[in-house]
């Protein structure tokens, strides 16, 4: 047993690892959510793929494991992005009573340690132990246990902030070839609005890093429009030119 | 009691909060390490500042107590940047004991959320729960507690992936008006290498948002350097000529 002389510190707080998935799928910015089984109730609900730790367990390797057994991934680059540790993550019942009957354990407080991937990856195994997952759009989530809502936001917040620091990996998700508006659409659905069609298009050709290809697409019942390229040695070069050293 | 099924998951990890300091000292890059009591012994050993959480306290809440308690400070933008939870964090045998003494609590496993600040600041109070802190420089650690090290070490890999997405950020580090060769020297601190005089100074004239001003050095031996400025609203137009949209 546990003895403490202050009494403000914590004894028993579990900690757990949730991934966010994020993929665009049909044109809508998506996460990826497994069926929380609930005993006793034939209601279906949804939650972050996720775990407690295990014991012997490095956060990453945790992190890989549920992404596997939730996705039947393994390659994903999962980025640790954030731990959320608000004593008020347990504050409702119904999801504590959850995780007591799901573990077996006594559930206090949890930290969990969220990790988020921006993933292409569109066929998903059934998880034998967290069944069916699927994309689920953003903007219309079902009531998610926890805070998992937060977390999935502060995901999407960071994925913003990566592109606005690093605009190259938005060309990570494209084709190797792709159209002016296939680009913006990508650029709408991850920010959430509308871009002006002409003034894109006037960025996009001033940029220097994108460039025009030959090729156009094919088979398409209006006029084709041109495919272009990222030009990866000229963003690094516009890169370079901005850093100091 | 707890009981469980699953003997792989993890019953009672604690959650500790550490504090990562950086600042530049005597024109060597330092962190901010607290004194560690140990009991019994009359040793004079070292620590980041760091705490286990409270009952009722939220990750940031446990940053910003235990950066108050042991520099004084309350207004340093600290920053969550990773969660540490290798199980062999505590192979050490003494490190777990120190903690169980200063704790009174069993220890098995610890989870850490490390937060970060690059901080001007010089003068620090001596705390009454950590004694005196000092800025100790990185490239001369003593021996450190659990995987204080490797924490230290993922912080400065961490600054220097910040200065170079941002490059403005090593301008808050700087006075307003500044010397070619008090920034070369800043990046050859924070980045621990030599850079060329000649070349930086060629590479700095070319950038456009670090400006010539009229004034220079007073009352300095050797004839007077120039100061320089950063042009915030040139950098903002570069970058927005790097980004889509």
């Amino acid at each position: 047993m546990q003895t403490t002389n202050n009494p403000k510190e914590t004894l028993y707080p579990h900690v757990s690892v949730d991934c966010v998935l994020l993929g665009i799928h049909d044109e809508q910015l998506c996460v990826l959510l497994t069926e929380r089984r609930d005993a006793g109730t034939d209601r279906t609900e949804y939650k972050l793929p996720g775990s407690l730790i295990y014991e012997t367990e490095d956060l990453d390797d945790a992190a890989y494991r549920i992404l596997n057994e939730a996705t039947g991934l393994k390659r994903v680059p999962l980025k640790q992005f954030r731990s959320f540790g608000s004593p008020r993550r347990t504050a409702n019942k119904e999801d504590v009573l959850w995780l007591e009957n799901a573990s077996k354990l006594k559930i206090g407080r949890i930290i969990t340690v969220a990790y988020l991937a921006l993933c292409k990856v569109k066929r998903l195994k059934i998880s034998d132990r967290y069944g069916p997952a699927q994309w689920t759009p953003i903007a219309r989530l079902p009531r998610l246990p926890f805070d998992h809502e937060e977390i999935i936001a502060a995901a999407v917040r960071e994925i913003r902030v990566w592109l606005d620091m690093e605009p190259s990996i938005v060309f990570d998700y494209l084709p190797q070839l792709f159209t002016v508006s296939q680009l913006r659409r990508t650029y709408e659905i991850i920010y959430n609005r509308n871009i002006d069609v002409r003034n894109f298009h006037k960025k996009m050709n001033s940029l220097g890093y994108v460039v025009q290809t030959d090729e156009t697409e094919q088979g398409m019942p209006h006029r084709s429009a041109r495919f272009y390229r990222f030009d990866k040695k000229e963003y690094h070069r516009m890169r370079n030119k901005l850093n100091t050293i």
